[in-house]
């Protein structure tokens, strides 16, 4: 049924078509999310509303926002992209976010949380100006509704007069349970109707209405049409309590373990994320003042020992990456040592509060970002390649880029006595320890991994931060070495400061630099200038992601694709010792 | 009597005493203001609750964050501060923000908006992990009370489990009138004490008070020791209602115009926001699909006029720079043309969402960036020199740079028909038009404003981006053509892309660049890099800020202590020429 599906046909099905539909959605997102891997357990949650949906509205000429797209695939099955669905994740394939580049069903792209409903008014108010007759839906988790931008959004409603209709999909989930008063007041609707709160949601201009079993198919169609026509007179919230996981029993029991899944098989390397959370506990025994906040994310942060053993001295405060920021900057003002663990893409929300809470202060913040680099399979919205960029231009601020795990473990034991702001930037998987005799951290001080002798007065320094680039410079060395070949190695385990001591004494004529980052404000950019002012005569050559949004893929291809190319490197170097 | 007071010995003061203490902070303040400039009708309205502050609570044991700061001149003045009080704003005198490095008393800097309910959450949280005995205190304004990120805070009040006091000073107004849902909860409860708005507010943990009149001292002190009686118990809301500009009379009367005040006697240029908001409005009349969205802003940025002519599409967010970045996005998407204005320091607050959703959607939408480049008397906090730095990382953006409000006017008609992401960012005064030919606006293309000739086989090339650099490099020229040296002046108009063009063609064996804006991640370190991969032998050497943050002081000044030094330059261009 759902082969031949086309959302122009759903009105004349009959209930029992519907619920076979929504079986089959249940069984493809099942089987697909096993073996691409992706966001199991909220789109199982979201197939009756998405249903219901299509049955009642009018797609693409009604517009729907996903937020953060964590609940797109039942849409994206019925919506034209059953039979191309099977590359859900891949190169070139299907996003696992909305992407207007890839249907026109979808109006809006997402990946990081809380923009639905300001892109719902916006599209709206588009609408209203121009004099078209279109519904806006905003489709949003309970998680999501947690973030301070959804509070503006919603504080903007008014302002801006228009009509939106808000789905609030409430499994008292995000990531990780949904925490906070906002929640309570959601929930307590949820539970006993608290009238107060729902006269709260209509101060904004809402009109509310609660659907108490989001999952039964009924239920939903008839409080879909209802909001439908309720919203021809103002914008509404459709709160519908639904069930991650639903219809998948391990699913339903695992909500957190299943939020992303891996596919089936997938090569399970020791991940910075469990390096973090044991030296972090190690730390936190001897040190009393060392906190930890997160923003939703503690599981895939690897700090779930750190709230079960630590949980007055942990701190997930939900999708709020901005309080997050200030709570450590605070925390750091009043004495205490906090580390703040979020991923490389979402700090990006935290930006200014860096700048201005953390920095200008020049509190003791840790900061670590996992996720750093290309992230993969999640795409544009999810790659971790603005960081060193964003982070560079920060006074007071500096920069650390492990090698391997145990690097990371040796910096935080480092930062522990450190009373500045610290950024520490990984990826997921360590797949490496590259061993060596591990010198003590000091800030801005780099390390060989290998040296080389000079041929012919050339001589080149392969200067590369963080293992995957390490891993690429180590790869390169080999082939070469091979061939007679020899160069450099440096691990630049600090991106600021840069480490002036090698600027003035290597004597390589030709530095390469090389790292998960766009080139842009990157470290590259930052060796390159430094050497221009050392004016040695040194030529510097950089090798970073150029300046695009870089799609889903696989992390080698996208690295070599984007920038950093093993293949290219080489044939450089040869040319230059040849 | 404020000239000897000490906060140790106001609990001995009599009412009578505490009224004449209220005057004479009012005298002091209208005083300082009308000589060096600063926040007056804010301050004028904080006076009584401030003295209550200090009667009733026992600085600086007990820490206080004042949200961004506009309030905090009688806490200055009665902690310590009056003697050096006529410094206010100068270089190297009184911050006009709260400064911990000025004064034990100040506990938390701040300057931009929303971040005091989370700071008050972690110093209190720090206190209580650390077994301590204080009180902490958010003391914050309607106006910042709109910001997604005070929501976020509210919303881990309960998860951090502490108590705090918050003092809502209501004034009805931030720089514009208070605007939006929130607000109107807010004045429900002041108007008529809506009791589901103050249960809501309880949802988050947060017990209710009142007050009807906070310029009223009596009423304030009772208030204040009841809040301080009910902080035992658990966090506190205090909702004191204040006249903004209070006991002086055409500030009561011109909130607005007095929020911020120049000293008497300022030089009047023609402002870049002038040239904007009349730009904008001839672009508007033509074209129906430009709107314009601005947080809090629209006198500040020129917008007033088109606010009043073209309401329907002028949308004024409140202090919510994420969402009015998301709307645009979102307008765009709907097939508008939207400008978004701000000011340079504040964008930071969007910088996710200028990413996220208007550039990784590659969506039509122009930033107009006011008070780029060193601010001046506003400090650390206010300074607009990071953003060619943020901006240039992101890819699908082009960041413009006006050498003259003429300029300006020529890149906004330029915009209008551009349909990718723009930005263009430009200072608050402009000080010349520097004429010429006034060549139409090409994305990447860059002018001489002076060409020289070789000499010696040597050629300076001085290529300086916006009015205030491209002022110091024709000064340079000026003064060393009549010593018989010469160079080029380029006008780089474009930040981003670079003039390919330029960087192939130019025959200078040197080049400089100057930047209002820190070096890392600038401009000057893109045209290094562009230099180093052309391989054309050219020097080059970058005058931008060095990696501090850069206090309050004279603009001028500023630019040459830190980086941008007319003497420095000349005499580098000298040893080259020589």
């Amino acid at each position: 049924m759902l082969e031949k599906f086309a959302p122009e046909n759903i009105k004349s099905y009959t209930k029992s078509q519907l619920n076979v539909l929504c079986d089959e959605l249940r069984v493809t997102i099942y089987d697909t999310v096993m073996r691409c891997g992706g966001h199991l357990a909220s789109n199982l949650g979201s197939v009756e509303s998405t249903v219901a949906l299509f049955y009642v509205f009018d797609f693409p000429n009604d517009k729907i926002i996903f937020d953060v797209g964590h609940q797109c695939y039942p849409y994206k099955l019925l919506s034209g992209r059953y039979s191309r669905f099977d590359t859900l994740r891949q190169a070139g394939g299907i996003s696992g976010f909305p992407k207007r580049t890839e249907s026109e069903y979808d109006a809006y792209d997402t990946g990081h949380a809380g923009t639905s409903v300001s892109a719902a008014i916006g599209l709206a108010k588009a609408r209203d100006l121009k004099g078209e007759r279109r519904n806006v839906i905003a489709y949003i988790g309970d998680g999501s509704f947690n973030n301070g931008l959804v509070y503006e959004a919603l504080n903007s409603l008014k302002i801006l007069n228009t009509k939106i209709l808000i789905i609030l999909n409430d499994n008292g989930m995000s990531i990780s349970p949904t925490v906070g008063g906002m929640y309570d007041i959601i929930n307590q609707i949820k539970e006993s109707g608290a009238s107060e709160s729902i006269r709260l949601l209509e101060s904004f201009g809402l009109t509310y209405l609660g659907v108490k079993n989001g999952n039964d198919l009924e239920e939903m169609l008839s409080a879909m049409q209802e909001a439908k026509d309720l919203l021809q007179n103002g914008s509404v919230l459709l709160h519908i309590a639904t069930k991650k996981g639903k219809g998948y029993e391990f699913s339903e029991d695992h909500p957190t373990g299943t939020h992303g899944v891996p596919p089936v098989g997938s090569p399970k390397d020791k991940e910075y994320s469990e390096v973090l959370g044991e030296t972090l506990c190690a730390l936190a025994e001897k040190n009393k003042s060392i906190t930890v906040v997160s923003a939703a994310m503690k599981e895939a942060l690897g700090l779930s020992d750190f709230f079960r053993d630590y949980p007055e001295r942990a701190f997930d405060v939900g999708i709020c990456e901005e309080n997050a920021s200030v709570l450590c900057a605070a925390m750091g003002a009043g004495g205490l040592k906090p580390y703040y663990a979020i991923y490389s893409t979402f700090l990006q929300r935290a930006f200014d509060e860096i700048i201005h809470d953390v920095c200008a202060q020049d509190m003791p913040v840790t900061f670590c970002i996992d996720r750093a680099g290309i992230s993969g399979a999640d795409g544009e919205t999810h790659q971790g390649v603005f960081d060193l960029s964003y982070l560079s231009l920060i006074p007071n601020l500096t920069i650390a880029v492990p090698k391997d795990t145990e690097e990371l473990r040796a910096m935080l034991e480092f930062s522990a006595t450190y009373s500045h702001p610290l950024a520490i930037r990984y990826p997921r998987a360590g797949r490496v320890v590259f061993g060596g005799e591990n010198k003590p951290i000091q800030v801005g001080e780099w390390e060989y991994l290998h040296k080389s002798t000079s041929k012919n007065g050339k001589k080149v320094a392969v200067v590369a931060t963080g293992e995957r680039c390490l891993i690429i410079a180590m790869k390169i060395l080999k082939n070469m070495q091979e061939q007679g070949f020899d160069f450099d190695v440096v691990n630049a385990r600090f991106v600021k400061p840069l480490d002036r001591q090698f600027v003035q004494n290597t004597d390589a004529t030709h530095v390469l630099t090389l790292e998960d980052n766009v080139a842009n404000g990157g470290f590259g950019q930052a060796v390159s200038m430094a050497f221009m002012q050392a004016n040695k005569g040194c030529a510097v050559k950089n090798y970073a992601y150029r300046d695009e949004f870089i799609p889903q893929g696989n992390v080698a291809a996208l690295q070599g694709e984007y920038g950093v190319n093993c293949k290219e490197i080489e044939e450089y170097v040869k040319s230059i010792l040849v």
